[in-house]
């Protein structure tokens, strides 16, 4: 059991004090395309990986982000808080979790299945979509989900986000407060920087 | 004079529905480090370069984005609104103008200064602190912003953004909607993507 990396408890309050607004769930996923130019997308938080300080993402095995994670596993997460106006940024390396991990452990496949099963109908939906980001034919309707959906869609995949950097600014003081953690050999250290 | 891209009025729409919204303004901007990493952090849109299709920012001369620039030009720019619900993504290439630029042409110098005009006292103080990024030391004071500030500080720097890829992806619709415009040689073309 990998204890609380020690910048879990100001992103904990973060998230508790901006709770209301649900775009404060959303935060945006940098990575490096095949070409060496960078991508970003918003993506939506689904929790932390019981008792790790891994954020996971989902996404759809067909999407540009995971042909991306086979160059490069790199990623850094920008998370802005709007009501307390914070924002974090989280360097680390993204794994995946889908269905055809063929070394795929009991206890991965339990994570993987129980954020299906959280995920609403419309969230589902997607992963029955024709394939995104390809040119679209008016022909191609979307595929009726299956009525039996306990099993994950086969394009349904489990990101986890592992970070090694986390860059914490406040901006409600002035001058703004600046914050960085650094892990090494799975200790977290804290210094504080100019903002 | 360059003509209006094609995507301007879905985004120009988008910035009046969310008008409200203070941090509608604000976008995460993706580069790649030196050791090939993603970077990403929140950045202000300061309005359009007047005439073309640039998008305008600021940034410290001292700060890592800068560094990042000199490695590779290439940024994407992720802009999400809460209250419409849309994404744009921007792929494109930075330029910078600051008092370091020998070559500088009479009208970037003009727009340059323009920008600093309009930015808020407390905007203009943070090119006066200490290096950001750089350990803090509680006896490094910030700096007393000059008195006279007609002339923008050292350490100010515009950036400039030149999208040649731009995709918008509509959540309020169901299934979602999505158009990417791409630009070769100077005209901007648009398809309908899967979302």
């Amino acid at each position: 059991m990998t204890p609380l990396a020690s910048w879990r408890p100001a992103l904990a309050r973060a998230l508790h004090l901006n709770r209301a607004l649900a775009n404060a769930r959303y935060f945006q996923l940098a990575t490096v395309r095949a070409d060496g130019r960078p991508a970003n997308r918003t993506v939506v938080f689904r929790g932390f990986r019981l008792d790790t300080n891994q954020l996971m993402i989902i996404s759809d095995r067909r999407a540009q982000k995971i042909a991306q994670l086979q160059q490069s596993p790199w990623a850094e997460i920008c998370w802005y808080f709007p009501k307390t106006r914070e924002q974090f940024r989280l360097s680390g390396r993204l794994s995946r979790i889908d269905q055809g991990n063929a070394e795929l452990q009991h206890s991965d496949y339990c994570d993987f299945c129980q954020v299906w099963e959280k995920l609403s109908a419309s969230a589902r939906e997607q992963f029955y979509w024709p394939p995104p980001g390809q040119p679209h034919h008016e022909s191609e309707s979307p595929l009726a989900p299956p009525t039996d959906q306990e099993q994950p869609a086969e394009n349904f995949t489990l990101l986890l986000f592992d970070p090694i950097e986390v860059d914490h600014l406040d901006l409600r003081s002035h001058p703004h407060v600046r914050h960085r953690y650094g892990c090494e050999a799975g200790q977290w250290s804290v210094e504080k920087l100019n903002p």
